[in-house]
């Protein structure tokens, strides 16, 4: 059991949007909560299916869907807290991270159910990464169905970042995203907050980054198939047809 | 000084975007708590002249427009809350409203000047009432920004309603509105809350509801040039040219 | 070759947003346009890998990716119109939509591979039906998408349904939906218009809409198993552990 | 009477969105049709009133109100399309644009007083800049509001800028620009287009640029009030209280 879950909705496990996620969630550990980070491109999550179109009650927890959403929903009912971080696509998160979202339906309509959402009460912040715009279209529309669901928000839980530089030389945005992370932790602890925008993170950051680069590194190199496909497309080949 | 500010964007002061801030704030009476309700229509806010973008810092408290944005500013910094309730217009929040929501700037720019912005921690909702659609447009754009500002959001703090019925005759709105002004009280009030929507708060709101229509009525009165104005509109007369 | 590919993101294929397209589908086909109506949830269509992240030209047609878009992406270049029509799932278009979308970044993107995107000078619509709020975030973000990609939007090219309510049994939707259908032929076939919404289609869709009732039972009644899966939910069995 | 009519909805006459509309009417003239550059910040244009919720056809043209607005609505009825140009403040218009997209519902709503809205076949684009994030929301919510209205949308008619450089300096996105002027034109002129995202105009807007920078330096230079205003906010002088 984990106090907070890291969601990743990217596809890239290694890139800007897994490490901007890292750097809230270790945010979070220096909290001395525990965290753990999902990468949803390793999980089998099928689109929902729209049960309760047919009928409001026919969507509830367990869902009727089996595949790894199962243990995902057992995870964020323990958690205390979860941060949603997506790439933008197409100024709107991933359709790997939309299909997670549209899975929590069967959490959050056992209002209908059984009068209470078993999403209420959590805490929730999210972030988006992309190289053009829309992120925050993004983080505002996920921000708001969280809340819909439940979740409170704490201040400063959403940030989002649209240009091609590598997330880690933006200082500006690392401090944002720290206090995302700390802001979730400090909510969860129920301590009294004197400053909810913790300018003095910059120093932490800086201190960080460098391990996330390595992080990055290690997980990229993992990434063979990928690459391998990658640098494919690069040199122009044809891989299909 | 009051616990928590109504902001009504709506030029109907006795239309459905009063009556459900009302009953939100009628909730949050119910808490013990102090509010008080500014009709934006009866101020003379000026749009804000976007100092910030000649030099960042050059906007700050107090702003440099001298109008009745002044007198609210010092409102809102003592409030420990605000509900902004705004009719839909064209998918967004009325020109009103948003004129009131870019003049916060000179309190949210205070992190450029002195590291803080003079709005975090405060705790903020939304409400949307129109009888079109896009009211998830507006609760979650605002809401955003609200969150961007340092506003902290309860569970359940946003609600729209875009239909042409009056609201008091919609249980499940009044119901929803009741929950944001209780839990924007009870997160005030650090309470340590068991179930976030409460649904038992459906036999106060049947309860009050007679009590808003009447006040609605009694405003509505009042105001005799806009009636006057209106019946001749209906009529098909042409007041201009 | 079909003129104008209607796109359904629903994974129930005979609800209310299958009825909204075909009602605007069968607008096209009255002024002499061939049309097809695409079942999203019938192809394999994976989540966009995000290649260009990791090298802006690696995206291109034909995708790397191996599934049912391939065949998709054909009949999208030789379409002159595309219709995409979604369920709002949490204030957005369905995960299975969200896929598709996503992937049509493989057209879009031959414009940095080859100074121009294979989209552009498409005639495109959106159509967002759902029984909660969030439709005209939908439409705009999708349509707002389209556009970007190079679409033209014709007058009064978006729309959306957000009530409980059956599709057909709403008349004042069912004329917007046809005019979304003829507006887009129109265009097609470059006529110059006189008036861009037309109120006398009511007439014919109160003609042709026991038609689409007809067609939405028969195809309702072959989802067998879908239908046997939902019967148990509402019946409360646990389908899962 | 002009054919185009821009819309400045910037209280800064000689800053970036201005750059940004100037670029884009240029390109429109260059097509030979005739443009004017109208500044919201100049004229009286009260907020909305929301007639239409006490009486959906007691809005309508003329409007009730008497201000500038009046002489507005017959030059949008003269003209065969409009851009609109808003900096982007909290993730949306500004209070400036959005009373004045407001009080486009008087032309609008004519579609319920005869049955015809009196903007439907105009031709719009839109514009955002601003130095913070949201600019696809506001370009996305505008357009889907003008879609809504009637108005046409050429391909590649919207985009968006979010950072603290001079616009003249982004070459990228001048040619963007130049496009969206480009494309309105050719929809008016009734071209048979081959390619609608013309690269080769990148040329022109590098001859152009310094043309606009010019224009708004003069301008800038006529704010006398507003740059004395400005030079002492930097300065730290409290000019209220």
């Amino acid at each position: 059991m984990v106090d907070v879950l890291g969601i990743n909705g990217s596809p890239r496990k290694y890139g800007s949007t897994f490490k901007s996620l890292r750097i809230a969630l270790m945010a979070i550990e220096r909290e001395g909560l525990d965290t753990e980070l999902i990468n949803l491109v390793d999980l089998d999550i099928k689109p929902c299916i729209g049960c309760l179109c047919d009928e409001q009650k026919a969507c509830r927890y367990p869902c009727v869907i089996d595949d790894d959403m199962r243990e995902l929903y057992d995870k964020i009912l323990e958690a205390k807290g979860v941060i949603i971080a997506t790439p933008i696509y197409w100024f709107a998160p991933s359709g790997l991270t939309k299909n997670f979202i549209d899975r929590l339906t069967a959490l959050e309509n056992m209002i209908f159910v059984e009068g209470r959402s078993w999403l209420e009460g959590k805490i929730g912040s999210v972030i988006a990464i992309g190289n053009d715009g829309g992120g925050l279209n993004v983080v505002s529309t996920v921000i708001g169905a969280l809340n819909c669901m439940g979740f409170l928000i704490p201040p400063f839980a959403i940030t989002y970042f649209e240009e091609q530089q590598d997330v880690l030389d933006n200082l500006e945005l690392l401090v944002e995203l720290a206090n995302i992370g700390r802001n979730l932790a400090l909510i969860i602890k129920k301590v009294a907050v004197k400053q909810w925008f913790d300018q003095s993170l910059r120093e932490w950051v800086e201190e960080v980054r460098g391990e996330i680069e390595r992080e990055a590194t290690r997980i990229r190199e993992n990434e063979k198939e990928r690459l391998r496909i990658i640098t494919r497309l690069i040199k122009g080949e044809q891989l299909v047809r």
